[in-house]
């Protein structure tokens, strides 16, 4: 029973996604890249999520460049993406030609790896996104989102990974976003999964209150084959468990990751300077991540809470908003509490304690996913509460998708002048205010100063290397 | 082979030694101490290791009052203190009067199991302290120091233990206090010992670099009856793993604890509050803390060098320093890396380091090591070192207390006059200049202000407690 374990180095995508609001850039990626790509990382996540929008947004960065850039000095690990499924890397559902095109760059430009989600666990959402992956001849990863509730039995979760690797998985990711999965929870789902399915297996834990390290122990006495970690300095909190610590757990033991930890030391000394001089916080774990534990709302989400109520002067009242929490979530289906998900919750939830009265004032999100707009919930959606939301409307039954027009014809004439390459058509696609926000500053800044963007060599990034080298 | 396990609460001793500097005040504890004992953990580690120290030293309290109040408010949980064997709570060997009137003493005012440990594992500095114990009818928990060293096997800590056991201990504690006790390793320790012996095993992890509480729970599959934790805000870092982790993870399991988690939720909201309150930080792990891994220095080992070094202006040599350690530790015969013994192998290789020649000074508590002073060491020393520090002198082969004179009746003038109670005398003989400052102030502020120590009564506790709840 017992094997190798690899491990997947989150440290350029979601370690810095839950702790520094996305803001790691590409400079600070690639001094240490090189060394990265030394370790033996089963895969290094670099991309997607939050990255692509945040990039533009705030950093003036080109995602499509990033990724070039990365990938031109990563010779040994496959680079991989969180790709979200019909969501692609924003926020909604995007028409399907938007989804083709998008996996088709991402790996002519260097991803490996696509690991595939939806916030509902709802497979059709993840369907165009997989069969693109595939065409690619690129590796597939499908996820399953666990959460907490009366229908995500260990079943459940069984039938959903049979349905993705019918699907054409590669591999099976168990994304457990919120830190609820518990070692000896682990243990059972991963068995079960394994018994039906020879598919390999990659846990995914967020840290939060303490428990991931446990459960990717027990996840691996199970069969788990990938566990995903961060380096030290960005470990922990609502991050990932630390690379180093799971290193030296697993060292001689039959299990052993065969890491280098003394590289890894270096690795994180490099990301430690980094921290400081950005001035970004360590995780932690604070009272509210452990909370989490009795109630299963995801410490991030308790934070929106928090400020939400503070704005409308009623923070007193957060623990009855906690309490309405699963109540909202038991009526909508038990939706595994993560964006989108958690937001229409979330708003419902205050809505219903401030009012004085339930389902007094519906937001049009919620009118939207008890619609079906968001994809097939994980249970029935309570009928009373679908009357007052949409009266005698008809949910939809169909992929949410199968609604949408294609995009990318259509919108060629709105932003040819400012693109340089097919990439930018997809990036205003997927952000249209941001996207042509950032494409004509682009230009208007070449326009003025010429092509100024450094061409990093070979021998430039040795220098820098040993610049910040000790 | 499935068993509830059971918790006992390090956070009035050990957690704010390890991350406040021993700097918990009396009062901090008065009112949320009722809650903590409704929780049912197995006991409270209270009092002992520096706290007594500290509370005269820096507080001006009274170590025995504090341990009068607290054991007032107890109902239902037994407290326990940890005694350092014949250093009892100070920092050298105290003659064997001392250690039996103390032991009565500590008795007599509350405690109730007594963890007894030695830092070189040298059971002769823990035998009086341990017939003390049982002559007071109390729990004898006895210790074994972990630490990783060619002669630290597995045999040999199974064979300590059966000498432990057969010394009269009620239980056996595994103390890990530099966090180097790995999972599996835990599982082959516990069952090994569990194999011959019929004890309950309580397991003390430091969190250091993460691995503790994987490390309780593989312990715990192998037979451990015991962890020991710390509330959410005074765990982590060089602290205890969180009680609140731990229970979520063994919840409905067969090891379940059956602590009620939202109970411990607000104890630990008292906890965070006073903690923001005195500035106090939260533990975190830092790289150096996981260096630990590779080289097996503690982390707070490895800041004192740093500070050393310093102040030396020679920090550069840090790595080298930390190369030597493991060298001066063979040559020492591998002690355990603790107080004292973490600060003699420590000193002497910054001496090596910096003079550039290994043993070219060789300080007084290094002579005094290896003259035996301290014990017996694990292993033997290195000849020629030895031939070096003392010549043709013979090491001691008894016992280090063996050489000591009593001390109590030697000692009654110096301070009658200060003294209200038997028990003066003993934080005198153990901290003559520190007990003798703090027994002449509390003199001098009673004769100028009277009796001033506040009676706190049942009625004035609950208010307290109701003010600071919520
Ligand atoms: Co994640
Ligand atoms: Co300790």
């Amino acid at each position: 029973m017992k094997k190798k374990v690899r491990i997947t180095d989150t440290t350029l995508r979601d370690a810095h996604q839950s702790l520094w609001a996305t803001r790691m850039r590409t400079e600070d990626m690639l001094p240490i890249i090189g060394k990265m790509d030394k370790v033996g990382y089963n895969a290094m996540e670099v991309w997607g999520g939050a990255t692509f929008d945040v990039c533009m947004r705030y950093l003036n960065e080109d995602p499509w460049e990033r990724l070039r850039l990365l990938n031109s000095y990563v010779r040994n690990t496959p680079l991989q993406m969180l790709l979200r499924g019909q969501n692609v890397v924003g926020y909604k559902h995007y028409p399907d030609d938007v989804v083709r095109r998008f996996v088709d760059k991402a790996a002519e430009n260097g991803i490996d790896n696509f690991r595939i989600f939806d916030a509902l666990n709802d497979v059709r959402n993840m369907e165009v996104a997989m069969k693109s992956v595939k065409e690619t001849g690129k590796h597939a990863q499908a996820t399953i989102a666990y959460t907490i509730s009366p229908v995500h039995t260990i079943e459940h979760y069984v039938e959903t990974a049979i349905i993705l690797k019918d699907m054409g998985a590669d591999s099976l990711c168990i994304k457990d976003m919120a830190g609820l999965l518990t070692p000896y929870r682990a243990y059972d789902l991963v068995s079960a999964i394994k018994e039906k399915i020879d598919l390999p297996i990659e846990l995914h834990s967020h840290y939060i209150g303490g428990m991931a390290i446990p459960t990717y122990l027990k996840g691996i006495e199970a069969g788990v084959d990938i566990v995903d970690t961060a380096t030290a300095s960005l470990a922990f909190g609502s991050s990932q468990p630390p690379v180093e610590t799971m290193t030296a757990i697993l060292r001689n033991t039959d299990y052993d990751a065969d890491l280098n930890l003394d590289l890894l030391f270096e690795i994180d000394s490099y990301w430690e300077r980094v921290r400081r001089k950005r001035g970004f916080p360590r995780g932690v774990t604070r009272i509210t991540d452990m909370q989490t534990f009795s109630h299963q709302v995801p410490g991030g989400m308790i934070s929106n809470l928090v400020s939400q109520l503070e704005k409308q002067e009623a923070l007193d009242r957060i623990h009855d908003v906690l309490e309405e929490i699963p109540r909202v979530r038991e009526d909508l289906g038990y939706p595994p509490l993560v964006t989108p998900t958690s937001q229409i919750v979330g708003t419902q939830a205050v809505f219903n304690i401030l009012l004085g009265e339930r389902y007094k004032v519906i937001p049009d999100e919620v009118k939207s996913y008890i619609k079906g707009y968001y994809g097939r919930p994980p249970a029935e959606i309570n009928p009373e509460l679908q009357k007052k939301a949409i009266g005698d409307e008809e949910p939809i039954t169909c992929r949410p998708a199968d609604l949408l027009e294609p995009m990318l014809d259509n919108i060629k004439d709105e932003v040819e002048r400012y693109v340089e390459k097919e990439e930018d058509y997809l990036s205003y696609s997927l952000f249209p205010q941001v996207g042509l926000k950032f494409l004509k500053e682009r230009k208007k800044e070449k326009d003025i100063f010429g092509e100024t963007e450094p061409e990093i060599t070979r021998e430039e990034e040795d220098m820098e290397l040993k610049d910040i080298k000790e």
